[in-house]
């Protein structure tokens, strides 16, 4: 798909110098790939090093730039040559900071701020102070949320595809779930088909949130990457989500193994019914954060399962996972066309069982549109 | 094993001192699992947002804390109750400047730096900021690295077991490989081969460096999660590690698929003669790490293929898969017991073959000590 990105920098830049700040640095993050397209890095466990590697990322200038800094195994390895970009190799034993006050001269910051990406790397922050002392800087997030919150039909039509995506993927990963199968193996089906069915990468790292008496419970098995057989008698909640072209999908359905008590039944369908009552109300212009994630919540209290109830109705979604707003108590943003939410409710019996269904939603005049369609019946495996 | 986290916590007491640096912020990394023993989390390839949460992580100062301040969020379902620490938990409306307001105020910093994780979010960076402007900053790796250098036996035996980890996932993946399967289907098997042996996560990114005439080149397929079939005439150095209770391996075979020809058998046996010689200067007190670079490249370079080694030689290693010391010229770091390094060189022939070895191998008094064992004879499948 051909996007705009001139577009992109214009709307930039003009917030940019609605909100006083003369320099944006962004280092591979949605903001940068929003921006100009550069792709982010799958990101380590532990951490890769090369030396001088806190000035990797990219500077843009009222009228200037950008300025691609890399280090460069990077440029060699990482990033490959990227056409019509100013990209500024540093040598193996090249000095950065020097580099970067090179790059720097080229802007004029008087009076004004430099924002930084929010998750920029500290060592960034610091050597930038040491060249530029008594910089005022902001976070990147002040310039692109407003942007990147309200998508438009491209977008939605990418979030669609990662949609798609896990569909597909949660029909695939049914056809492996039986009892006997352990955790990992699940969790390793479900990363599989995502990707080959063209996830550039999780959006977040999948879990499954197995609860059974039977097991030690030292918290929710997030990680999850647990060799154990699932027995019968255990609710198996998928979460798991893809991108597609950087635009994100997260997702959820549980299954259960063996024959389900009736009132796991029951919890399902009032999970089901929370989440619908959320999708009808999402229309635009006539409902708040707050007020979503209260409609949806209301239904499982009126069953008596509110204390099951423990996080917020869901979350902003894009090329992030989680981005603002939040579906919670104290969000009063307006919900408008185009923004697009998880809708997540679920229900937590500790000891028993957890139900949940998650789905990428978006805010349309007559309510919310799902851009995932997998069935929302009880799924049984025995 | 039973970690001293008190003599750790000691040692960088005493470091902080003598560097002027009278607190420390530390959010899950490396230098808090050494320090504490407090785990990572496996990163997402997208941002997941939970309000206030850029003060995520642990203060420690000279002679009080840790004091751990954490989302309501990640305590609940990420973090779970770390006995005997000071944990204040920000709740779902709560303000996180004011929390951590209240937890600096417990620091007397009169005059000292504030050391910050050298990869810890620029959000709290410029969040801290504005609750103690001109503080000096200084960063955690000044601190860490010369405590995490050097590793004891108890540490190498840890490293040992990452390596047993990647000897045996290199075994059930050799079965795997063969004409036709796919990219994605061997990375998969890898991740969760390592995985079932005990790995916590994988030690960064698992990666193919799939060189073959008939494929497109737009760089090394890093990312490799690629639906590709491998056709004979083709090698596959794989590159992968496993995290062993937060201690890492990184480790190389090469794979040749259908009938190699005899000069790929040549750079291969270059290949494993320059690793050879590498190890064997590995002698504490010795060599730096520079001139073990050179030792190693000698090999290839009397050889003619001096051109096609294009990467240092190696990388310290341990909670992180790179750490300082680099085999690279320019450092002259000198080589003592107890230092880890990865030792990989390789041979890259543009459009025709890569042939890469790498195990982590140990300095000791004679000569290298490799914890991994995986054969280095060359690997061919019909």
């Amino acid at each position: 798909m051909t996007i705009n990105y001139a577009a992109r920098l214009a709307r930039a830049r003009a917030r940019m110098e609605e909100l006083g700040i003369g320099l944006l640095y962004l280092p591979q993050s949605a903001n940068l790939q929003w921006l100009l397209g550069i792709e982010r890095h799958v990101p380590g466990f532990t951490y890769t090093v090369y030396p001088g590697g806190w000035l990797n990322g990219a500077f843009i200038g009222l009228d200037k730039g950008p300025i691609l800094t890399v280090p460069r195994m990077v440029a060699d390895f990482d990033l490959g040559n990227i056409p019509g970009l100013d990209m500024r190799v540093l040598p193996d034993r090249g000095d950065p900071a020097e580099l970067v006050r090179g790059v720097l001269k080229d802007f004029n910051l008087q009076g004004q701020k430099v924002a930084v990406e929010d998750r920029a790397w500290a060592s960034f922050v610091v050597n930038f102070q040491r060249l530029l002392p008594g910089t005022q800087l902001a976070l990147a997030s002040e310039v692109f949320y407003p942007l990147r919150q309200i998508k438009d039909e491209q977008e939605i039509a990418l979030m669609r595809k990662a949609g798609d995506i896990v569909d597909k993927t949660m029909a695939e990963a049914l056809k492996k779930t039986k009892p006997g199968i352990t955790e990992l193996e699940l969790l390793t089906e479900v990363e599989y088909q995502m990707t080959l069915h063209g996830s550039d990468a999780p959006s977040f790292p999948t879990a499954l949130y197995i609860i059974n008496p039977r097991y030690d419970k030292t918290g929710f098995a997030t990680k999850g990457r647990v060799d154990r057989a699932i027995e019968p008698g255990t609710s198996v909640p998928f979460d798991f989500g893809a991108v597609y072209e950087g635009y994100c999908s997260d997702f959820g359905r549980t299954v259960w193994i063996g024959e389900p008590p009736a009132e796991y039944l029951r919890t399902h369908e009032l999970v089901m019914a929370s989440q619908a009552a959320g999708i009808a109300a999402m229309r635009s212009g006539k409902i708040t954060a707050a007020q979503l994630d209260a409609v949806a919540r209301q239904v499982i209290d009126d069953a008596g399962y509110g204390a099951g109830f423990r996080h917020r109705l869901g979350h902003g979604i894009g090329m992030d996972v989680h981005e603002p707003a939040f579906l919670n108590t104290g969000d009063d943003t307006l919900l408008t066309n185009g923004m697009c939410f998880t809708i997540e409710p679920s229900i937590i019996l500790d000891d028993r069982w957890m139900v949940r269904v998650e789905d990428v939603v978006v805010v349309r005049d007559t309510g919310g549109e799902p851009l995932s369609h997998y069935s929302k019946q009880p799924l049984v495996v025995a």
